[in-house]
Formats: structure tokens, sequence, C-alpha cells
């Protein structure tokens, strides 16, 4: 009965998604590209809602109380500060209860046990596995083997090896509504350059998708020769009639562009094509040269952490958008988590309630 | 005044038992054996309790509003994921606080300090110790030193080194309950099959000795000829008249058995008389098709985590226990906390409340 | 705008105060020095209220919900056991969310991350800082950094390298507090002995310095010639006249003091200008014959974990404090931390309400 994983894995996303998602009332969130413009939307509202709801004391008591009858696994087996802080604080503004594997050499693994049987623990135990793993796919052979065990509980992939960050594109997409919320047309209509690289960087594949649910987004993807997005990236682009361009020089366009996403060389997924000496990434660092060029209204964002590819001059600039996108990551989690359990009307109705008078 | 420990360790467990309670305020729990019928049948009710307050909203909040007074400290220093994490999901289920220390090396051993005084400081900032020792009979010379102290508070073993893991048995037990509960006569009467490395499991001595708290067990131990059950285990059961025997082939029993109990090789644990690599565990391992033998009415237990010993494809058999029972042990540890703190009464009166009619 | 870090590591600690203060809505803990005689009272106050309050569950409840709308990074790049686990506490007490980094190679300093957008990052999803790090003026540097930020947070150092260790003074006058505040004239016009390694001891040097905050205080450092304090310390006693001497032997002293704080090699913080293996440390290991000697009334101290130089018959000794002075930690790191958020004026109230009549 159970759709054999080996086919499975071949497949391209969106029918992964079907066969992952048949059970309706589960819900993993695997993919950046699950996200529908309608589920975005919601998404945000219910972020921004939070935010403010958690100003007060009695807001925080209401969400305190939200999802008290719940638990959380976080299973992280790559280093990660941000992601784990920021679902951790998720979880705690949302009440619920979690539990931590951060080092597999403390748990059963150690005795040879089998990830896919330590994650069936996770399940027998919590009602949310929240998971970071170095290898790709390894978030949705989880997702469906949880189908198969006879007590489901949804997976959220906090980052699975060199593919997919859902929540990343997530807080970033957050991060450019934030910023272009506001004026005519949102975020329809912006220039967005993806500097560093591109080719490596799971945030920058997994946003570029997302973004093309919008309206007119010009991309402008601008790395090292070397360090090119990669063939099934812009095939995925081209597909869906993307407005995207390749360049190497940055200064061409920053006057122009109203969003730049600075990366980092993401040497520590080791890629045998590249030869990581002979990469100059040196024009690739944003400057406070460059960002003084830039529109007063255009946006600097990071995934963080950073290196050298950005100036610490420009913490000061109000371009600088990167430390409020980390901030917008608790956020948006937070949002994610309690609409994963079916919580985000309650907060929904208790911020009209409370706040649209 | 304080009994010399040193006299302590020389005496069998049950005189060290009444030597370690006999501040009769004070609840460690340490041996399998210190359970009687009467507090095992209390402690199963209460667990089957809980399960079913735990599934609604006000339950819950009412177990999590119980111990929120009280602290835990989980010292756990060889690696556990099922029995650290459902001592953490125990604590959540009844609102207590914890803290834990999982790798010694970031504690103050490093500094030189040793053991005792380490524990001496949780009791200064804790209301109960839960902790996983590699060194055998650690747990009772803490039991034993907290009584000298001025403030004492319990201590839990969650396995102490090869000899002991008295909640392993509680959950064992308690699916053994959960299994054969309903039919008349309950577990008096079975036929249970402990295969593998039966020498060395402490999960199958701790149980094998609670066993013998029921009427007419019929014990089977299966193993390779080097691994069979040691002498001071033989003669304990000797001592009261158990039914057992230690036999090399499964498949002459199979289609007899109520319960097999699958063991993993234990060895984590050297023990010089026996050479690993001479031992033929193939043997041992349980297959789909011996399954198939079995009753429909039996079951398949396993301590967990597990290797090659127990087919994947038993998962899907009707006849699996092991996830039953590793989930059981969430609610038997919460069940014995809320116990060791009193609060099992009030689990009661809640329950006769609101579930009872 | 910003007054240069550079410039201010040069600074003594009270200029760095007034600068690192001059937000006064901020409020970092980084030096011992910074406790005035009457922050000193009112923070003993909260704590000793705070452990009434403690004692019931009514009051444990009070306490639960008083900060449970703020949140704590526990930021521990240095082995500790005590400290952190009395901030541990304390949260817990106060109803506050925490989270931890203990290990640093889990987190992004992985990834080249630097220690100040570490910290930064901390500050977006937290609402205070508590941390131990092996670099001296590291959380003086982190305090700067912070008034700079757009979103400030108040730092707790838990201990900064050789030097700083604030919170271990406070709980260490705490103590002489609670042993002598009931005597007339209270901590004032005792005599102390500080014995062992005072040369490294930074508990030492914080306290030494609170203590001249009293009355006609008689401090004696004993140590082995090459361990004995340093010039800096002696300058800064005597310039605020305080009694002190430096000797070699304790029996000399034995019988007049009224504590005796002992502490252990502080070999873990190199010093090339002293080589361990020639120092005798024996004659600076307290004995029980010399605990017999002291006044009735007199307090053993030690900072802890210790190794051979506080002897453990010691223990059972009504002059032992140590293991008092530890849980201290617990109390005065609360009301600290419960002072920061200025939530110890509800604690000082609901006293009054409850327990004052």
């Amino acid at each position: 009965m159970p759709y054999p994983y080996e086919k499975l894995t071949k497949l391209p996303a969106r029918e992964k998604l079907t066969l992952l998602m048949r059970n309706e009332k589960l819900f993993h969130i695997i993919f950046a590209e699950q996200f529908g413009k309608k589920t975005l939307d919601l998404l945000f509202g219910v972020a921004t809602k939070l935010r403010k709801i958690a100003k007060s004391r009695e807001g925080q008591d209401f969400l305190g109380n939200l999802l008290a009858h719940k638990s959380a696994m976080l299973y992280f087996t790559q280093p990660s500060t941000r992601t784990y802080l920021s679902f951790v604080r998720a979880c705690q503004f949302l009440g619920m209860n979690y539990a931590e594997v951060r080092d597999p050499s403390i748990s059963s693994s150690f005795k040879g046990e089998s990830d896919i049987d330590g994650v069936r623990t996770f399940s027998n135990y919590f009602d949310l596995i929240i998971m970071r793993h170095a290898e790709g796919g390894f978030a949705e052979r989880v997702a469906y083997l949880m189908n198969e065990t006879g007590r489901p509980i949804p997976v959220i992939s906090a980052g699975a090896g060199p593919d997919e960050h859902p929540t990343q594109a997530l807080l970033d997409l957050y991060t450019l509504n934030r910023s272009f919320g506001e004026r005519a047309g949102g975020i329809n209509g912006i220039h967005i350059a993806f500097m560093g690289d591109v080719a490596r960087g799971r945030t920058v594949r997994s946003l570029a998708k997302l973004l093309t649910r919008y309206e007119n987004i010009h991309m402008s993807f601008v790395s090292p020769p070397e360090l090119k997005i990669k063939e099934d990236l812009r095939k995925w682009l081209d597909r869906r009639g993307a407005k995207f361009q390749e360049i190497e020089d940055v200064n061409t366009i920053i006057k122009d562009i109203d969003a730049i996403y600075v990366t980092r060389i993401q040497d520590e997924y080791k890629d045998e094509s590249i030869v990581e000496e002979e990469v100059n990434y040196e024009p690739y660092c944003l400057t406070m040269e460059q960002v003084n060029l830039m529109k007063p209204t255009a946006i600097v964002m990071h995934p963080l952490p950073r290196r050298d590819e950005l100036d610490v001059r420009i913490d000061q600039d109000p371009r600088a958008a990167y430390w409020k996108q980390e901030r917008n990551g608790m956020w948006i989690r937070a949002a994610l988590v309690a609409y994963v359990f079916n919580a985000d009307s309650l907060i929904n109705h208790y911020y009209t309630e409370n706040y649209s008078h």
C-alpha cells in the first residue's frame, strides 16, 4: 500500500508533495515551493500580528497559553545558531514544551541505531519534529516515514543539506514584505540582486523560487564565473518565465536595485568542480561605498552569519535590513508553528478582538 | 551515626533498601526489586489514567500545573535517547522545571570535582535527581549520601552501569500489563522468552526479577552458549522457585510463547570472558517468518535501540509491541515522578471526578 | 558619536561604568565594584524574601508568573556547573524562558562568525544575556556593543576570564550577611582570611573589593609566597585604607578569624611566572583539626568546586558554610535578575502583603 520511497525520491518536488501530503490532516514543511501566494500572505499576516501581540504582557500571556498542550522535538545534527534559537523562541512564545538533540553523539545513534528509528522515537514522545540534517532529502524521507506510522506527526525542515531551507526562504520573503509591503504593488516589480556564492547557497535557491509567486520580479544573480547558479534553477526560472540575468559586476546595477541579498561562500558544501582557492571572492564583498550608491529605499539582506562579504560599517546604515531579517525569522517561525497546529485562526481572532479598532 | 557506606555495598539489595529508605519521607528509585505487587498496580493505574487525562487540553492543563513547584536535575553521563527524552516529557507533562547535564565535560568535573560533590550540588538547587551513570552502584551511593545531607532529595536511577535499570523494568512490565491485563489472570501464567545477550542485558535482569512478583510465569532465556544468564540471577530465580529454562534455539518454543523480549548485544559493557567475534549472534535475530509462527495474541518486545536483531518488517505486524513499549516508558515515568512527589492521589482523584462515570 | 571602544578598555572600572551605564534604562552587571552598599542591601533583602516566598506553593506560583514575558540567553563558553545551574534556577523561579549555548562548537562560531555578531544575534531573540567567557573584558565589550545597537538588552557577566566574577562576589557577601547580619554591627568589624591561590582567584579579588564597602573589616591573605595577591589589588586596598595583611601561616590567626575563605589552585589560568610544581600547597589545605580551633561562630567558606584544599570531614561541622553559600547563589542570582527587570519592588510588595504581620 505505501508508495515506495525509492520511487518518491525520483519525482519532482511538486509530485513529491502531493504524495507526502495525501493525508490532509498532516502538514509537513519540506520545500519552499509548497507555499502558494495565499499561504504566504496568511503567514505574513500572522507573523505581524504575533509581534504586535507579544509587545504587551497580556498578549504574551495569551500566546504563552496557546499551544501549552503541544510539544516539539528539535533535532539539529548540523551546527546552527539562528535557526535553532528562533525555533526555540517560537516554541516559547507559543507556550510549547520542547526538547532538543543537538549533538548526535549523546543520543542513541551511538549504539548503532538507524536515523529513521531515532526519528520514529521522537514521534512517539512529541507532537512535532523540527529538524536540520546535513543529508539532502532527509526531511522528506522522515515525512514519508511519518505517513506510514500509526502516529504521524508533522515534520518541519530547518534546513536539509545543500538543497532546501524553506523557513529561511519564508523569513527572507517576509523581510521583503515588511520593507515593500506598504508601497504600491508591494513586492511586485522589485529588482533584487543575489550576490556571492549563488551556486551553493540554499537560501538563494529557495527565495528565488518563492519570488516567482510575485509579478514582474527582476532577479540579478551576481557571482564569480565559477559560482553561477546551477542549470536546474536556471531551467526552473525559465519555465516560469521569470525575468533574470546572470552578471559578474554588481556595480553596473547597484543604483537600480531595490534589494541586494548577499551570501557567504558555502564552503562547508564541497563541490569537486570548484577550486576554492582560485575563486576571487573579493569583488563580491559589499562595501559601504557601494551601499552609499544604492537607493535610499533599497535594503541590504544577508542570511547571516557573515564573514568578510558584508562590511560591518553597513550595520549603522538605515538600508541594513539583515538584523531585522534575523529577528523576522523568529516571528515567521512562530507563525508557521502556530499554522501547523491550526492555531493561526486563534491568533487572528485575538488580534481582531484586541487590536483592530 | 551514619551507616558506613563501605558496609552497605556488600549487603544484598533488600537490606540495602531497608537502610536507604529508613527515612520514610524519602523515596529513592534504585532497584527493580523494590517494587512490590501493590506499588506496581498503583503505578500502572496512574500511568493509564495519566495517558487518558493528557488526551484533552483541560486534562493537560491540570497535569501541567500539578508539580509546577518542583524541579528535577537530569544528570546523564551515559548516552541515552529514550530514557532521557521520556523523563523530560514526564517532567513536562507534570509542569516541572528541570535542567540537564548530559556531557560531564562542560560541568565542573573538569575542574577535578568529585562526583559526590557534584551530586550534592544538584541537591542544593533541585528537588529530584534523575541520573544515569556508567558505574554500577553509583545511584545507590548517591542515595546513601543524600540521606546523610541536611537537605535530602529523592534519587531516581535511570540506569546504573551493567546492573540496574529499574524504570526500564517498570515500562516493560507495564507493557505486559497493557497487553495481557484484560485477559483472565492478567500477566499471571504467561510464557515469556528473553532472547539474545541475556548475560549482560540489564533490562532482562530487572524484568525477570520483577516477573517473580506474578504467579506461574514461565521464562525461557534463549541465548548463544557464551551469553547465558549469570549465576547470580540463576540463583535468585531458583530461590524464589521461578519456572525458567535456558535454551539455545528459539524455534522450539516460538509457537507457545506469549511474549518474546529481544535484546541487542551489549558490547558497550566489555566482559573479558566473552570474545565478541566468536559469538554467532545470527540465530538470535528475530525474523518475520518466526513472528508469523507466533500466536496471534503474542507480542514482540524490545527495549530499543535495535540493530539487526529485529527485522524492520516486523514493525507492520500487530504483534510488534516495541513502539508502544517505548511510548509506555513516557507514561510510566510520569506516573513514577508523580508518585515520588505524592501527587499520584491527586491524579487518581482528578480521574475519578472527570472520567469514571 | 559612540565612545571608541579602544579608549574604553584603558579606563579604570569606575569610569568604564559611567560610560557603559550612561543609558539609564540599561543595566549591565559587569564589575563587583558597581554595587554600592545600598544596592547590596536591597539585593540581600530581595534574596531573603524570595527564598521565603518560594517555600509555599502559592508563593512559587506568584514568582513563576513574575517574568513570564521575559527571556534570557545563557551563553557559557567556559565549563560551569554552579553558576550555570543557579542562573537556570533563577530564571525558572521567576518563570522566564531561556535558552543556552554551552558548547560553541555547535553554534555558528563554527562558520566563522565573530563573537560580537553572535552576541548581537542573542540580543535579537532575547531580553537578557547571561554570559561566561574565558576572555577577560569580554562581558564589558558586549555591554559596550549593546549600547550601540538599536535594541540594547542587559548583560550579566557570569565570570569573565581571570578578572571578574561579580555574581560570585554577591553570593559570597550575601553568605556573610546571612551569617553575621543578626549580630551587632553585622558584617562590619569581621576578620576574614582568604587562603590559597589568592593571586589568581577572581572570587577573592571581587569579594575583597566589595568588603571595602563595610567598616572596619580585617582581611588576611594567607598564601604560599608564589601566590600572593597582585600589586593592583594591593594598591586598590591601600587606596581605600583597608586593613589587610599578607601572611603564610594560617595557624597564627585561626583562633581569631570570623570567616575563612578557602580557594583552590586556579591552574586553568596559566601564569608564566608561577611554576606550579614548585608551589607547596599542602599548608593551605584546611583540616578538621584547624576548624576545631576556630570560634564556634566562625564560618568556613569556599566557592566550590573543591579538590584537596577542604577536608570532606568538615562538611559535618556546623561552621561549614560552603553548601549554604552555594545555595545562596541561586537566591541572590534570582534577586539580581528580578532587579535587572525592575521586578524587585513587586517581590517586596508581595512579601509585605503576605508575610510581614
